[in-house]
């Protein structure tokens, strides 16, 4: 009989749902193949628990909230915050093994994340860094879109931007991403994936941006710094500058980023943090972060609605490729040099992977 | 491998529709993981075939009566009420083995009934005792749901009626039912749960009826009678009555019910029968009588979609529960004491199993 | 632990498509539980593909065409018509086993044909003779349906035409075609069954036609020629003519059908392949051919959208019978005499299968 293949960690911290997701009430939401139900409490702290009583194991998330405690909607069992059964119907001794487990879950970045594995692990300093999700020098917004794929092919997806020549070819799309060189390195949680391009046309999507933001309409010198962190959270800088003016460093890929001068330049954050729902499921969270016209509303919207675009293009493919793998088990993949930065990511989550089974 | 728990005895006559819902065409159902093709014959009588043509397995139900007897509606096979074949097309000689399966039927109470078992065993006398729904001191009406769940579930749905406090809220929950202590007797084939609840205001539901049944709106005595019946039939006396006019018996929950006098109150008994489809499927047939206003058929009309109301509340709650027990097939389940009932009626359906897998 | 069986040769021609459906744009199609793309190249041949990219088997068929060659929707690896791979992005040296599978492909008789099995096999004359479907002497329309069940169903469906007295009641049966005695004989790769039926009322679908196309109203001598030819085609010769004018050959289902002289009634040909999409579920083309009133197009109009009434009251049949076979997963059927062709017919595919394995 063949083991069924362990597809995350346990020992990290995931986006659940964005902060203004959760509110006085009950939100079931699955993550790494366990149904949980979430809330805030009265003091504004958010609670998440096992969604499923003790008793007769309906959802939680189908009671109610009586103050901080939660009412199963069967037979009115009620816990409270930590997942402590506090009360029992037609009883009055309580079972002492009654309760349901109670998840770590902490607010950063406007995201709620949460900790499936061992609690005592559950270190915050570990929360990747989003900050320009609301930070005031950023404009930012997105959405969370749930994806039926393995949450790995959507990391595979960002890593590797050449296939926006192929799969967004209306809007950031164009022959010079697939063409322009890149390098790949990476530390021992990360992985960068950069690649500049020099003197090229903006696609439609940049030719816009800088239009509006700098009323700019030449060639222009495009940038994409990738940024991988385990075991999945990618960080993109994007974005386009007047050709010439410093934007790519000297040296270009081989050179120094830190070198680069943007400021002639519109310039986006592509925020993605990727939950595994089910093994073949996921919930992407994505925000779009630009520090230029940061009042303008109407482009905020344009802007959400333009990425959330791309991103359904994306999901398209994304399903078309899970269904794919399904119908090919055990398919031994080849891997091209475009996947240099997906390797080295894959590789980061099967070594935290390899780490907790042999704990 | 684990082999398939088996979840229903096969040697018990299960409720396969309301009589007039048989007639002289043929209608196709589900019992005990069995597909079953039942149709009144000419003189009124009801048959009932395995619905599956010998022949190709094209189910009969596709097919048409022609007087008594069913013909295939692939190659026109003829089968008799008893399920032997009588003609086939283009040969004289019929094959000697040529026959679908024939099922005991009775029609009783306003049911028909099947027995899936042993045709041998097939006792028109166990048939459980549902009178009140023809009885014309009664005025009875309900309906068939079909749920997504096993059939125990139902059972113990039935078993504890604590949950109207959270499942029914808004008809004939109220705190009293989670609150009041209850007794559960058994017998060999019958368990029996009592509540008696002194004093009290009405909840809406009851409320209405006592109004609308002897014009009484002030405090009431209120009971729960249910009287389960191996394997699927649960009966209960239910009503409210002035209080303090003597339907509580002496002695309360330990008293004798026999000595409670509910003649100044309205009385309803709300039957039930519940037949396995499938292992995860159940065609629960229910019915509400009361002894009060019987000529009225509007307050038969309102109640028959009040309790149908009800009843969807139920049926939401089950299934959701069924999908969760899926996710856990393993789980061990904790009894409260609110579960007496059903553990005594789970009890005497697994000694009806297991006998029938020893012979 | 049980393997599952093979249901098709792969060593075989089977439609894929109607010739008009086949463009210069891809088309996706399951045929033999593989997922192919077709494309009319710009020369007008067809070509065929594995419909998975050989880098992260995306669907080529999500991709587009650039001339001759298939870009892939995901990361722009290119194929040629061959099925080799001819450009990668961001690389300049291609991987020697970037390839995808290619099919022989043959159009003939209206249908482009595949051969999913070895190559070196594919023998151009091993496709069936359809001719009527293109032959100026014949007027012919028809369809594709895909069904869900096991193509051999179909096969024994078109092999028994006594079923159409029971499903097609309102258009081609009538009692004489259960009754009718028939004869059955067998080539090395064909079966025919014949069935003369003489003096009768033509039932409605050939009331019309004989009245349309001779002006007649009589007695009609009726026939069915049915021959298969393995592994999934089915010719069918039917009609009427005015009776005792010939059509019934001297000695009827005993003579020579050589010595039929059936000139003076209406002729078609119903023109049958089907090919197994998946184990469950198949391609079914058909076509019906008239010698009579080839120019009316009205006609050609009503008889294709009559012809395809009588289908779907098959593929109703057809898919039940599935189902239940399903569930019956180890049921051992009876024949009768009426299933002497289908038997002839499920002996050849069986040895086709047979001959693959032992190779």
């Amino acid at each position: 009989m063949k083991s069924k293949k362990i597809t995350f960690p346990l020992n990290a911290w995931y986006a659940i749902a964005y902060d203004v997701e959760v509110k006085h009430e009950l939100l079931a939401r699955t993550v790494c193949n366990q149904k949980i139900v979430i809330y805030r409490t009265e003091n504004g702290n958010v609670a998440a628990l096992e969604d499923a009583c003790w008793h007769r194991l309906l959802p939680l998330s189908m009671g109610r909230l009586e103050g901080d405690e939660v009412v199963c909607g069967y037979h009115g069992l009620v816990y409270n915050a930590s997942g402590r059964c506090t009360h029992m119907p037609s009883q009055e001794t309580l079972n002492p093994s009654a309760c349901v487990r109670s998840y770590p879950v902490f607010e950063k970045h406007r995201f709620v994340w949460i900790w499936p594995g061992d609690p005592a692990l559950a270190d915050e300093s570990l929360i990747p860094d989003l900050h320009w999700n609301h930070d005031p020098a950023w404009a930012a917004d997105g959405r969370l879109i749930t994806v039926k794929c393995d949450y790995r092919l959507v990391i595979d997806n960002l890593m590797d931007l050449t296939h926006e020549t192929f799969v967004h070819g209306s809007s950031i799309g164009q022959q010079a991403v697939a063409e322009a060189p890149f390098v790949a390195t990476h530390g021992e949680r990360t992985a960068t994936v950069t690649r500049w391009m020099e003197g090229i046309d903006a696609p439609p999507f940049w030719a816009g941006q800088i239009k509006q933001g700098l009323s700019y309409e030449g060639k222009v010198d495009r940038w994409q710094i990738i940024k991988f962190e385990a075991p999945c959270t990618v960080v993109i800088d994007v974005g386009v500058a007047e050709t010439g003016t410093g934007a790519i460093p000297p040296g270009g890929n081989q050179g120094d980023a830190s070198m680069s001068n943007r400021t002639r330049g519109v310039n986006g954050y592509v925020l993605n943090t990727i939950t595994p729902a089910t093994d073949g499921t996921c919930h992407y969270f994505w925000a779009f972060a630009r520090n230029y016209c940061q009042a303008e509303q109407r482009m905020t919207h344009q802007l959400r609605e333009g990425v959330a675009h791309i991103f359904r293009e994306d999901e398209h493919v994304l399903e078309a490729q899970q269904v794919a793998m399904d119908e090919h088990p055990d398919h031994q993949f080849y891997n091209l040099n475009i996947d240099a930065g997906s390797m080295w990511a894959r590789r980061m989550i099967d070594n935290m992977i390899a780490k907790e089974q042999t704990i």
